[in-house]
Formats: structure tokens, sequence, C-alpha cells
């Protein structure tokens, strides 16, 4: 697919594994949770059941680290058959506190990358998970200034960002958005006609993972890294 | 204060405890907590120790009912030595759901009050905590057709609504603020110079308490309930 840069002229980033590390921290977790119920059950049947706890309570707890850490302690006292000790009920707490308080490591060309967009194309923040931290990331990065605005979403799907377009006063068909998630950053975009760039992450939490078919028909470009964006932008 | 209903464009509704029930679910979640920590202390000293433990985690998890449960859990192993039983973790866990679960109770006259002032001001929501239980609640309450703004903030303080008003193009001098929490509602529009009005609810986290000094010569409006509003506006 071709991007007509002259006809772009709202840039959307998604934020986490986007412009900084996100993921792999909750790969680093599952890692520690695993080794914390080893003995339970096997790793493999450890990460299964977290994975389904966190979908299980996905619509209560929404996304975010707080959900994850309440779906660990739960995942672990069911595993455990209300086995487990407190001292590990207590390292699953610290865990989360440790992934909350992680300082922000930013991708490569993060900074040179928007600092050149910012000056063609007025550029916004689009992510989901947890007000607060999400603010803290921003605040960390020390990108604030590059943005127009930050929205944080519940979720990210087709209606919210229609509403959110809309609430913004963003033609669609200016509006060019930019991920890592082909589900919640790019094929929701393709679909209410906007375009949108993907961006791989080497890591994709399961959730986040898209049916071939779902893809399938669907025009939208994928590039290597942020720095590939100004070949044509 | 004399409000000068002619001057006000738009009005700011808090949410939890001034447009619906909150607090008090939150009170009967201690109370149950206190219920199953019986035994390691007295129910006061359970009290002040989880306040305690939320405020040193306020910063970490911020407002809203995950965070609460976060530091139920971590307070009962606190306060038990880590003795506490898997099944009363479970069972903290289940109120933190069962918080999230709730359904929406309106307070008295909100939809009547709402009704008639969206037909001389622009109404938004501006109320902190947590992103998706906000929206949930926003859309159960059925209300959400008066407003033409919801803000979700992390928290309320002067910068925070200095940035919102300024984002959506309000002159503060037009601004009316109507809310529950000196501190959150009231206070923080007054020093920006908007007008307040404060109507109290029976239940006041220990958190939103202000000290009569700061409150001292604070220009504001207390009223006893949202009918009220249609004396003077």
């Amino acid at each position: 697919m071709e991007i007509d840069s002259q006809k772009i002229k709202v840039i959307g980033f998604d934020a986490d594994d986007t412009l900084w590390i996100n993921e792999t921290y909750f790969r680093d977790a599952e890692e520690e949770f695993a080794t914390l119920l080893e003995g339970y059950e096997t790793k493999n049947k450890i990460d299964q059941e977290l994975f389904k706890m966190e979908i299980k309570n996905l619509s209560l707890y929404g996304y975010g680290v707080k959900g994850f850490v309440l779906s660990m302690v739960e995942c672990a006292l069911d595993l455990s058959n209300n086995e487990i000790s407190s001292e590990k009920i207590t390292a699953i707490l610290n865990i989360g506190k440790e992934m909350i308080s992680r300082p922000v490591e930013l991708l490569d060309d993060v900074e040179m990358v928007l600092k050149e967009l910012s000056k063609k194309y007025r550029l916004i923040v689009l992510t989901k998970g947890d007000l607060l931290d999400q603010e803290r990331k921003i605040e960390q990065s020390n990108l604030a200034e590059y943005f127009h605005h930050v929205e944080v979403l519940s979720d990210k799907k087709e209606s919210n960002y229609k509403n959110l377009l809309e609430h913004l006063e963003i033609d669609v068909n200016e509006f060019l958005m930019i991920g890592n998630s082909l589900k919640s950053d790019v094929l929701p975009l393709v679909n209410i006609g906007a375009k949108a760039i993907h961006i791989p992450f080497h890591t994709t939490w399961e959730h986040e993972m898209v049916d071939d078919n779902d893809a399938k028909g669907k025009e939208y470009k994928t590039i290597n890294g942020l720095k590939d964006l100004l070949n044509f932008l």
C-alpha cells in the first residue's frame, strides 16, 4: 500500500512497544511468576493458566499492570490449590510494583523520528492501559513536547478510534496510525478508512495476535523500524 | 458567594458521590476487610493500617478499585504476619470484583437536574479513578447523552484542571465545577479562578478531607443537593 504523504495531516502513535519497551516486561514477569509456582505445575501449564485468567478478568480489570497482578494472585491461589505461601503472594505484588516503577526505555530512533515528523504533521499518542501508568511514561519519556494530544483509551476497537477522531475533529482520510499491534493499531484503522503502518515488535502478547484471515486483503504497510517512516513521510 | 449564572457557559460535574454512590461501597468493603482480619488486630487498627497502605501505594497505583484491592491484599499479609489464609486472600479479590461489578446507583434528582441544565449550559464530567470503571459507570448510568465530554483524570489538582480547560478551550471565568470533595472538586477550581459548588456527600474518604485552614476565605457555595442548583442556574 502506498501512503500519500500529502494527504496525511495527523499521525497517531501507539506507545507501548512502538515508542518504548513494554511487552518484554510482561514476559519477564511471567517468567518470575512461573518460577514462583514451580513445583505446582509445569511452566507451560502455568503460562497457559495465567493467560486464561487474564482473559477471564479482562472485562472487569481492563488492560494494565494492576489487573495483571490481580490475575497473577488469583492464578497462584488456583494453581497451588490454595497452598501458595504468603511470601510468594508478596513476591507477586512486588513484581507488579517493579513493573510500574521501571524507567521508560525508548526504542531506537524515537526522538529523532518524532522531531522530524513533528515539523510537518500533528502528532498524537493513542495508547491503552492504565491512565496513571501511561501518563507517567509519557512524562518520563521526555517526548511530551512532540505531541499535540495524548489519549489513553480503555480499548482500541473501531468504535474507540471513531469516537476519538470525531472528538478531536480529525478527518479519517487525513489520519495515519502507527503501531506494533495489527489487532489494536492497524486493522481497526484500516476498517474505518484511515491509513495504518505496522512496525512489528519482537514480542507480542497472545491476546494481540490476529488470525491470518482477519488481516488478509487489508491495506496497510509494514516497516522494520520507526526510522523507515522518514523514507516516505 | 454568588454565582453569576449569565457568565457560566460550561458546568463540570464530578461523578463519584456527586452523580452516583461510590464512597459507601469502599466503606462496605473496609467493613468486610476488617471482618476477614478479625483476630489479628482491632477493627480500629485494621482501618488505620489499610488507610496507611493505600496512601503509601497511591503514587504507584493511583485511584480506583484495583489499587485498593492490591493494598488490601498487602495489608492483610502485613497485619497477619503472613498468616492470612489463601481463602481470605480470595475473599479480598472477590470484594474487589463485586465493587467493580456493582450496578450504578444514581443520587437523587440527577437525571432531572442534568436534563434541565443541559438546555442552557454545556455539561461535562470530570472524574478521577480507573478509566475502564468510570467509562462503564457513565454508560450504565444512561446519563451520557447529557454530556458534551467525559474526562477521566489521573488526579484532580490545579494543574490537571488548568490543562484540561485549556485543551477543551474553556474560559476559566465561564466554568463552574460541582462536586462532593472540597479537596478535589472545589478548592483547586477556586484557586485557578473558576467557580465551584460543594455538595457534601454523607461519607468522605479521609484522604479527601481538607484542613479547615485550606478552605478558609475561599469563595465557593455549598448546597444540600443537586436539585438546589436549579434555584440559581
